[in-house]
């Protein structure tokens, strides 16, 4: 393996409120998720963003996120799977306007927060969530947390899938992320980062908290460029990424 | 001429909110303009509406209006030509998302409340309307009323339109709706405005509030079902239609 | 013990959604919880019920909750205390701000839908909820669920409490209210209902879905007013009250 | 004349957005508006803005907006006078709960944006405003554009008021300001600025921009801080205050 995708999340400004540095990390990614309006993004956001991801030639994807602007979709929230299905197709069927209209074409979908880690644990959402994205386009690439339901549930249902890692996150030994709120979740040495990163993509395998080896396939690492600390990480990611011979580059 | 198209607003219910007959009045319609979420819909009604048009064979279009669920898009509001477009390509990729995932086509657009007003009359707004459109999808009609701004600027941009006209409503001598604020405005012997369809209809003729009969051209009628006299109102003009040999069917 | 509270939940209609029957029920009942813009409700509604309320002499109270208007308030959400005792005070603020306007005084506030479920039985938010309610005005009543958990937080901060009971729903064995989902969770006997009532009222006792007699406090019973149904179930209640010589009035 | 008073809109982030340097600007100006979650702020904003301002001291007002966060407030949109009236009275009553519960006063409503100018030049518009501020509270202050129609009906309803003037803006021999589309609306000599704010605040009078001196009386002046240059301007007015021996202080 050779190629591996750097996606980030952008468009998640609102009106007058700006948010993230979508100008800087799109220079050093290859798919942008771009917000939907639920949680964040408004349609100007998203048209802007769109042609601004399509004059980079990066690969697009939609962002779909729980209908809470004031808690950035970041809060879970009791949904029916009637409910998470059409919330789903809504903000899918938006993005695509955008891109349809600017002559692009959709490669993907991330869910985004709370709705991402929801159906990371629970299948039957998972399930409505891969259900959706396949009857609005049978070829769109679900991206979810590697081995988790979301997964599973996009090859359930046929979808192409790509599975996500954390650059900078700590894993359980049973492949799943160390939550926030316990220490050594955040890995903050750079260099660690990138050797841990480079490991994830060569050999598909990550370092528990408690030290064993597992295995963790890794078609997407998620980045972020909030910070001037955050845009530092991914720099230093990529350029140990070309340095190994490995390019930044869509999983499609 | 033997065939005109009745439209009809559905999806208008939000969350637990009910609003409207749909199922009566999509019985005796041929088009049905559904709401998209920022005036009144939200993602589960309009999946349910959509699959409910389907059901039924009746042609779809998006009713997209301003982002004012407590006015239910029908206060002006001012916009500027980027915002109007943007809300536009949203509202309609959103309802394209819904009629693809189950497997349809969408028609047409039709604005709707303070933005069908505003753009009726501001030809930039129009404009900017239509363009978004064409660009999303240059084979959808633009539904604008008869003789308006709209109607213009759907037709410059390259789109197919359909006049719209108003079964019970007055018209001033140069083709307008007489302001709903004027005594006459509104045409309550139910005789009286199925004679007025027919003409409109056979003749794209119309007697205005000042006496002269003035062209109107009539590609669809835009009839409501909300109260139970609207719905008795709507089926006698269907019957009309009927003892004329006039079908009614989609404008396409 | 001569009398007992009714309440029913008003003012849960927004923009041009009409919702519950407001004019019918509020000439039944002694207590008023208004919605405040939430889950449900506008500012003009808000005004006009207020008005209304005070019209008929009814006592008032806020009826605050979760920031999800497309799902009535119904879902449970995670909030840290600090936004629930911030949403508690905003809403709180916001009816207070009417009342005041239009002479009156607000007697309690009663959390809705998921916000009263949760506080329930979570002590931790049902405190900050308590606080928020006494830092606001320590003269504020604080309806809950008869033997939960909002109602002895309310009681150690030292706010008047009102203990609700619900005339057509079984109780478990433990004092809860047995869940919807479960048979036999709705009693849809009118005649067994009001005697129920009367139980309640008197002797502070209910028979639960098990069989035992349980002990249960009954300061206030919630009454709706959404169908014909409920409506006339709520003239029964009034009239057994009446018969019983027990006075339907407000707890304060 | 020997004080003036220095305002500033603050509290204007929402959810995880940030807007202003709240923190710097609020150690220099002398009453705080804060935003009621309508055109910006939400309750955590809210409560934690007025606790802020209440531990500097300052003065506190309500600086409620057009439902229009999209817009922040800063689109014109039709209203009737009821809504409007109510939209305040919601806001000001949801930020006099804050007040309360954290032990202060409000001492002013300053309507926001596109509500501001509307106002400013529609006396229909101000004197429904007028009213719903007295009728909360009658002890409040109306902080309008100097000379315009919201100062005059809120003299005409009883409300005491102050003349709000724009330390870096030109204005109209009328005594208007001259709209930011014009050449010269905003002034971007510093040392001008200060010069003109210290003659209205000494003579009540300001150079027009067709050069007549004409009268204005300066109760409050408007400042920003969202800016780093924004900041720079407002210490340097404050400075030359101090140096002519101006007290920075509320105007009660």
């Amino acid at each position: 393996m050779n190629k591996i995708d750097l996606n980030s999340d952008l468009g998640e400004s609102f009106g007058r409120y700006s948010c993230g540095n979508d100008y800087e990390i799109i220079k050093i990614i290859s798919s942008a998720n771009i917000a939907c309006g639920f949680h964040a993004g408004d349609p100007l956001v998203m048209e802007q963003t769109v042609k601004f991801a399509l004059n980079e030639g990066i690969a697009i994807g939609a962002h779909p996120g729980l209908p809470d602007l004031m808690g950035f979709g970041r809060r879970n929230m009791e949904l029916t799977l009637e409910e998470a299905r059409s919330y789903l197709i809504y903000q899918i069927g938006a993005l695509d306007g955008f891109v349809k209209a600017l002559g692009g074409k959709v490669q993907h979908v991330k869910p985004h927060g709370a709705l991402y880690n929801m159906a990371a644990s629970d299948y039957n959402l998972a399930r409505a969530i891969a259900e959706a994205i396949y009857d609005i386009n049978s070829e769109l690439v679900l991206v979810g947390l590697a081995n988790s339901e979301l997964i599973r549930a996009g090859e359930d249902v046929g979808l192409k899938v790509a599975n996500e890692v954390f650059a900078d996150r700590a894993y359980t030994k049973e492949g799943k992320l160390l939550s926030r709120r316990e220490s050594g979740a955040i890995i903050e040495d750079n260099d660690l980062v990138a050797k841990r990163v480079l490991k994830m993509v060569i050999e598909n395998k990550v370092k528990a908290i408690t030290g064993e080896e597992i295995e963790i396939k890794a078609d997407t690492i998620c980045v972020h460029g909030d910070t001037v600390t955050a845009l530092a990480l991914v720099e230093q990611i990529n350029q140990t990424l070309g340095e190994n011979d490995i390019e930044v580059a869509p999983f499609l």
